[in-house]
């Protein structure tokens, strides 16, 4: 019956592949990420940076970033998605690290700890009584092995990238990456080439700017936000 | 088949993303809070104030209020949405701040209190089996690092804010705040502005003022209740 | 899809909103409360009056009233609803002042006591694989801090009264409540108009006189069922 | 859609109440309990009688009794429905009797073992994963407080008789007993009008005698049968 | 809508009672037992037959029967059913023998085993997550109070029978039974009769001759099957 | 309604017999058993026979048997159906072989070791939260009782067979079997006969020849595989 | 009904047969597979090699595979599927892998490393509240026994190979290997054809080269991945 070779036959629950190998409830959790505020991540031999949109309402109380997260001292995640479930997978993330730390009495791998948090993610893809996380999340810092950048997505897959986004302007920021990202980027180009890529995403969507950005520099692998003055500085460069 | 495409078919159970990547469940819950009675907070220099319209009928027992409970010494919460659902979810937080004390012997940061109660909520978001809490609550206080108001989503997310509402009359009282908020109001100024944004929403709303009115000051971190005459002056005034 | 805007589709299960937020099953529980035998409670100075239509049939075992019962020494509880859901509620309850007076040495707070069985109705509001309990509860009583009144929801909501009604009459004597309560009621007085409220209620539904009275007077703080003569005295004169 | 206002949609599932706050699983239940065949039991100031409808058929083993169970030297019971169900529920009575007397070292009353039975009925009434029990039992003995008969009701309910009756004759039987019962019977007019009416129920639905009775007497507290031959003669004298 | 006032409506799961009280299920289960091949059991003062209907195709290993099955010394079982099923609760039956001599020093009284074995097969028609067992067990043999013959029901209710059957062929043979069948019957008679009623059963559904037979005599009491001579031997003297 | 009578509405779940006492998903189990490659078994004094059909293409790695498998040294198993179905009842069988050595220090008896795997294929056609095991298993071997075959069916049933077959060839091979089958074959035309069965059902089908042959011989209780050569001088033999 | 003679009757769920004994869940998980991108695997004396086509984004960090995996020193492992399922796998049999070497201080057997993944892949098409792991696995590698490759279905199933392939373009692949592949192929030449085959398979879908190669040589026991200019040259000679 031919009901049944339609999306909706298959979708209304996640333990169920669809004739053509599918899992929807993924693809619409992915859907939630698409539609998500931008985040970026590049990658330069001096450090990693983070950058965000970020909405920021008059009476909020603007002393955090609620996009933009330290896990360890050498990491930090950029979230596009449902916060509640990010903040979740954030708290995990580090609680692995402190253990990583307590345990082996050294900084964990950022692969690791990207690996434990997909490996979470996959579970719930798998098994039933629950529904997938509506997350991604862009882990990016700099460990023994040097600078990374890794993110994931809601099936519990994840990636390496030297530079990469994900959310709502992620097609904007990609074409921006893929002709001006050179691996020999200094530090201050990596973070003006961030800025420019939200800038331009924001621009395309008829958004104002909102932008927050942390690094993570090789020489200290110390996770730090920038001062709102030094991000409003890039923007004006890049506008 | 068209059915599918509609909300009807995706809101039955909360662990289900609808194509376009919401949760239904959630949003239903969110509506039993937005049809709510109005809670505000306040947050200046000296201190906090947390305000809720509050239904006491002539034969109720009026010694209590049913909107605002103290949580700690240092903060209390003020609700909207079901009173049993909140009821459970203070008494945990009651529980936290109880323990936070005996394991480090000092008061739990509000902001810490506000996200272990956001993490159960989140919980109910995601796994089978139950539903999610209906209701918001405002955290607020003074602690270690100052004054705090967070406001809680049955979602699981949190924000924090410098003052801001729930319920009902959340967009009337937004609307005033924005215009009159300033973060050097003194501590009788946000007691009289927190009355006033009550009485104007009760009044689009053609309802009778019945207001109850906390406050935690910077100098004692002591929650404590305005006196119910207290609060009819400042209902005069803004009348 | 229409059909799904209807509550038909959101009540067959008690763990889902409908989509302005209401809980069905919760409802249809009030339901059964609204239609089962009318409680009155009311209290005074010199103590708490619990009473309650009761149904004895010629061949029944008429020593023990099926309607109230003695939770401790200093309060009790009058049901309206499924009476073996209120009996597990209540057999809870007693073990709860039981266990309060092994661990504190001190007679149970009717508050607390409450609060416990409003835990308890919560949870069967919100978590799958069970019916809410189908009852609601007059809690009465004197403990340290005075005579006290609550009723329950089968949400798990509870509320403090000065003098309230449960069940079919509900509206009939609140109404009389309303209208004869004064805080200076003398304990002959408070009885009488207990008696009244719901001779009046029966006498609206046409049904024949059939009424049990239990009294807790603040300074015994003793619960003890009036003697059937003396509640006969009382429905004469209230005829 | 007017579909779900009706039965049909709400008697699936234990868990669910229908719109005007019925269980209908608990109704059908009740339901199998009214087409059975009718036990009485009848109390007087010597003791109590059970009596029971029996279908013995040509090549059964006559020697026991497959409605009237004792359950401890002081008591016993007369079951109607399945009984599959039944047996079950009474043998949980006389561990529950066994467990009185070891703990306590005195007979467990009537009541505290009729109540401890009806928490198991009520459990299956609201926790899904299973069916109410299909069986109401007339408990019926002599403890230290007197003669009791308690009838117990698939919902968990239960209430105290001086005399009354459960199965397809009750009706029959109820109206005999209105009429016919007095407080003052003596032992052997007790056992009397217990046959009388069973076999008044039998010849109203057109069916041969067949009947077996159990007495426990007050002044030995000890249920036995009733032989064969002496229930011959009161059925004898009933025709 | 009248749908579901059908048998259909009400017959996929165990936990549901039909709105007239039945439980399908259950009669479905016994719907397989009425169309197994017959099994006999007779008792009489010397002992106990249990014969059976038995379908041996030429190239199976005839060395065992696959109807019969000794329980323990002192009694045996037939089985009419689903033989997977039925094997699991003779083993069951088996185990609970051994520990009774364990524990008690003395061999099971029969209608112990079969009581143990009836409450497992009740649980299977209350709770859900299974289906009733699809089998009739004969339990037949001699104990310290004599010969005994049971039959269980999937329902997990028993009898005890002087003779009975179960099976297709069961109504046939009962008509013999209640003809033919006195409580004193010599051993060697009562063989006789067990397999004429067999003979005759399979006659009536033009079957071949193929039966298998055990006896318990009171005086060894041992469970043995007859050999295949003895049998043909009965099988002849009957047609 | 009428639909409810056809085998679509019972036959979605294990655990719902048909109105006809019919368990459909374990009629389907069966289906694919009898779609599967054939196996033969065949037993004689000298020892016992097991013979399958195997698939093995170019590229396959040709050292083992997918069809026929040592359990332990005197006993191995044929199987039909889901390969991976049939692993993990094997190695469960291999794990009881080995136990009941280090138990009782002698080989397992074939006939508990079948009826272990079949205890676990019968819980899974009553009990929910799974479906049966699609395979069926012939168990061969020489014991401390002589020459065994049994066979499983998916609902936990098992036989002994002196000769015997299962899958798509059964039919065919039955017919050869009982025509030519004798208690006193040697054991080189045991070997025979089985290959030239599997020969047959292979022509009948049309399919080219590639037969895999284990034996176990009395003498040796020791279970070995035949050699290509050997089989192939066979086959040639039967053609 | 024919409706449920249909495919879409019965893939909802794993756990359920349908009338012609197949189970579809398993089936679309193979469609995933089959949509992959093309693994080769191929074995001869000198050693193993996996090949993988690889999607390497400009921008992802290019320093590892995600096709093919290093399991312990002795054996790799190439995946075609959801590689967050296969990440779950891979570790799974690397923790085997560890606790081999730690039990038994020997590498472990491929084959029973293989069986493990097979076991846990089996187990979620048999038990409810899980779907099907969507990938399957090539583990290839050389140990005691000398060089093995497994491929694994979906179902739990595994075969051993001299060459083979999964994925998207396992036709092609399997044409070429049925005409070239030899058992005395060299090291260099079973490098060339496996590099060779998947050159076809991307030209046959028209997609660019971009392949990864892992040897394991007989001598070594070491998985090692090959350089990308060695993988170049290989190209290079295949088109």
């Amino acid at each position: 019956m031919s009901v049944f070779r339609q999306p909706g036959a298959y979708d209304h629950t996640i333990t169920v592949f669809s004739p053509d190998g599918r899992l929807f409830q993924v693809e619409y959790a992915m859907e939630l990420v698409n539609r998500g505020a931008t985040v970026v991540g590049i990658e330069c031999k001096e450090g990693v940076v983070l950058a965000a949109e970020e909405n920021v309402e008059p009476l909020e109380d603007a002393r955090d970033s609620w996009k933009i997260f330290r896990v360890d001292n050498h990491f930090g995640a950029a979230i596009v998605g449902l916060s509640s479930d990010a903040r979740v997978l954030i708290d995990q993330a580090r609680m692995d690290a402190q253990s990583n730390k307590l345990t082996y009495d050294e900084p964990i791998d950022i692969e690791v700890a990207t690996e434990k948090i997909c490996n979470i993610q996959q579970t719930y893809t798998q098994h039933g009584g629950g529904r997938p996380y509506g997350v991604s999340i862009l882990f990016g810092g700099v460990d023994s092995t040097g600078p990374h950048i890794f993110d994931t997505h809601p099936s519990g897959t994840y990636r390496g990238h030297k530079a990469t986004a994900i959310g709502a302007g992620r097609e904007t920021v990609l074409a921006i990456l893929k002709e001006q990202y050179r691996a020999d980027l200094s530090f201050d180009e990596a973070k003006a080439l961030a800025v420019k890529c939200l800038v331009k995403a924001l621009q395309a969507r008829q958004l104002p700017n909102r932008i927050k950005v942390a690094v993570i520099p090789t020489t200290t692998k110390k996770f730090e936000m920038l001062p709102d003055q030094a991000v409003e500085g890039l923007v004006k460069e890049a506008t």
